[in-house]
């Protein structure tokens, strides 16, 4: 069940930072994937844009024996840090618990020196303003001061997880901008962004001619008269 | 029970704009309306001011069967913002659903091409930066990357509907600003806002008291002998 | 059970001010305290910090008799912000209602000009951006146009309160930056910062080695030989 | 959009009552519709069957002006309870507000005698053992003392709502049990109750193996030795 | 701002225990109190009746250094329950927090010694099928395991507090049912059980004649003729 | 990091049947342990009483792509119930989602067929008044209609996985009864055990003093006095 965790390659890489993840969610729904989007997770600064294969690590919920046995010193989580690959992004389980972090400036820095693409984690980061000015990009879902140890057992990585309300496998594609964080199989990743930035032109067509002030009925979604018009467009713009 | 839902006159839309919610909202809940607030969301850009009047679109909870009837091509969402009028604010009822959008970048644009004064729903906002960027006051619950077919049906238009905890009829004045948003019933308006404007002038007053260094009490709200010396500093000013 | 609401001192409150909250939070953990946060809550502005002793205000859920008795005019709520002393944070327990205003710019200017360090409530602001333009610390839950009387009675002062899933005590040393807000034990709170900014140091210096690309293992946290060497530097940086 | 409002027949109905919502939620999930139920009521009393065809209320947010409109006297929902016809069951938005009550006694009783075949209200109920009592079908969010007019204004009634999640149309088949309440497209429910009646019977066949000690695998759904071994003793029986 | 705290006499009791706390809400409501139930709590055992005065305990947020200070041996929790009077119901607030207990069966004995009317708590109850049957009337928001150091510093008590959204004073009138928790200022309370059981009358009446297949419309509420025959019939019963 | 996970032996097992969870909780928490409760589940019928060991189940958020590839036919969830052994209790990880079920009649046979001790999900149950008749100690979040593929694809069986806020270890002792259900250690079940029934014999001498009308203080806890009557009682008792 596991999938190629490999870099997705300059050429996807550079389509998938042009479309927006709001293009990428109606290809994947087109698709039959409805629930595609880790929930409750913004980026620390906006205007962040975020490409890459998931790296996935799992916090279970705080139990003291537990933490007392793994907790600390070199646990799941520093090792996953240590072994994340470029072009890779941290996905991490936190069951939504907002009221302690997931992680700081230290593993941030070791993120960004491994060539990590970026975290995503659906619970909190502490150091907020030290990781925000990092450069890294990082969703999370909420700023807080305590460790992790107040809340979670940092447990294992490299599994397939649960996180913001969707799951991810490690190597799914990870996409995230001013909308959220999409999660997108592997396999369909070339395909889906292809689609979805020939949407975004035909889109951007449609949105110009709204400006000018036509109507939607007809122009969004294209009816033929106005396909017709679209493609003869398109075909002048590219001759 | 439908009010007038024409445009509010210059002079009205001037005082509006002039007045903060906080104040209006007071005086509100002075004629017995405390439940005022359009709760739970918020302005896409800081310093979003909105003033105008209601047009309102009704969202239900997604039921494939009844989506496949009517939620695509030219729906009730997309009849609507082909029909709202100059001053209008369209208002969407979304049940405060946050995991899927209620509009995007080309609804927008057409809402701003036909002169409405802004946009106000309690669900998502998908295409969150590019809509941002627009100009339009668009006041939402989150943003999120999926279409609005993940959770609604868009059904109906201009009725009576629910939206943040209160519910707002066509016709009712919309204002927005950095504290939320608030719905006045529109007969109310002329006289909320002047009554709101008068009490700003109080407070702005008081507020340079409190800045010289007086005491709160006996000064907010005004004493007798606080109430003289306002009102001798008012007229002293308007002679 | 109440202790010493005097200022803290210059030099303790400049060691506060140099270190984050998230430094101090775990200080705190390692004496036994790890419900040191007040949560849920933010800054009305990004960068502020936030440091002082607290005074308590109890808001009690809205009952329409109460309110008539004791709601209006110089209620304890205002007594309270006019009786503030310098170096006082007011600290606010609102339950956590985010759809109510705990106070407005009247009041924040009143705090200023008795020169109090700031502001912490886990309930609502009205005039946001007015009372964020002010320029004192001020932290909340959300910001609403309604006044308190909407949701709560202003009941009384100076006790020991709920706020944001703890306890504080007046005196209690409150410090705040972009993490949120955290609570200490005034007699604690010497052993604690200089802890904190000891381990900052430290951390540091290992986040210098981690942007050097070394990998956390036996670095965070310092094995024997790492700490021989952090030893060293910190000598040499020292002699 | 309306559909035929009318009784479902006898035959029908009788189906329906023998049918579980977990077999009836199976089949309409086969067919495309997930979200088929009303999430968060339950029955009064336990053991309760629901079965019947929607008359829908829609009650809208609490706004103080509203209510002194018109929530007073033969308001929207007295007129809908004087309306209902037999077999209709009453269907109420609320919004899943828990803190008042949608209905009480005296208007259950009336349900009652119009012959209605039973209530559901995403909401509360007051009077609630009394209402248990009276003998009809009650599904409800909570119990409640509080009347309506604490949260709601009765609006209007025989409009498609949304309640509990789901979508409801005049006309819709409802059906609950223990499990909770579904909808049923009217033109769907002929086609849902036998094709589930039929999976209720190999279910009791799978079981009936199952208690005998056979593993779920190849049995759980039947493979094809499985289903012949089923077959033939479905025709035996019917022999 | 305190209130008698004495019992409330044989024959206001009595009147109490006959009459619903949905009728007792609504003729608060009229009197301008709407805030007036505690909600989110339920009785242990289907059918209980609680009618008394409140004795105040005030829990506060886990803080380790004051549970360590204050929680255990006689503290503020165990020294009400020793002082605990005949006919009082003891009142906790526990900030509607469900994941810890706030008594168990030995407080619960102790109550019942003292001879008090009931407790309720916003809280949890362990040892839940022992209080249970204890006999003593219980209404608590959850069952749980832990004890009340779990989250919980017991505090102080005989303050006005807040309980499930409302608030209570030492002193207020507490009466349970089926609907839950309502609380009567201790000086309104004769007025408002004596309207109470007036409108239970007329609702009685009402309900009668509902129950032979007369509409709503006129009958509920009573129009000129309806009530009439009502004043007809009671002026013959009393007679 | 797998712990034993063969039955408890009869002895140890009865032991923990005779002892409450509330007893075992406070055991626990002495121990270190305060987050040994799956809380938010109940079980389906009072009075249940549940002992036994964990095999673990985990379902992650539905994704349309990985349920069509593991949902169907022989899932995880059917695997691990075959498989299960006498004395073992199903726990799920369902991430407290209550819209859907988690399993039904048929696995709760296949359960009991196994000779497993009980199930405990903290998700949804469906068919649930058939499934509360076969006996089974069942616990859970809810009851529901809708089949687990409505939000959940069953994933793999006998990892560590989260459940109701806490962790569960394949192996650990799980014990459940009208407070909730709780997760003890192997290794800690024994002396847990033997010192809640040493503490449940001190707290019931305690209660009969109670009832017999001693005040709390110096009693509970016992101070030196009391258990010195306490330690001549027990003496004396089993003489």
């Amino acid at each position: 069940m596991m999938t190629d965790t490999g870099r997705l390659g300059a050429a996807l890489e550079a389509k998938l930072r042009a479309t927006p993840t709001a293009a990428l969610s109606a290809q994947l729904r087109r698709r039959g994937i409805d629930n595609s989007s880790i929930d409750g997770v913004h980026a620390l600064l906006p205007g962040t844009v975020l490409v890459g294969t998931a790296k996935t690590i799992r916090y279970l919920p705080l139990r003291e024996d537990l933490f007392a046995q793994v907790g600390g010193g070199q646990n799941a989580q520093k090792r996953a840090f240590d072994a994340v690959l470029p072009g890779e992004v941290i996905v991490i389980e936190a069951r939504g618990v907002t009221d302690a972090a997931t992680l700081g400036d230290i593993l941030s820095f070791r993120a960004l020196a491994r060539g990590a693409a970026g975290i995503v984690t659906d619970g909190g980061v502490r150091d907020h303003d030290a990781v925000a000015a990092i450069g890294l990009p990082v969703f999370a879902a909420s700023a807080h001061p305590a460790v992790l140890g107040r809340r979670h057992v940092p447990w294992d990585a490299d599994l397939t997880i649960g996180c913001g309300g969707t799951t991810v496998q490690p190597g799914d594609v990870i996409a995230g901008d001013g909308d959220g964080v999409i999660v997108i199989p592997r396999a369909m990743a070339e395909d889906v962004v292809d689609a979805a930035l020939a949407q975004e032109a035909e889109d951007q067509w449609i949105a110009a001619r709204v400006r000018d002030g036509h109507p939607l009925a007809g122009l969004f979604p294209l009816d033929a008269d106005w396909r017709a018009r679209f493609e003869a467009d398109t075909a002048a713009a590219g001759a």
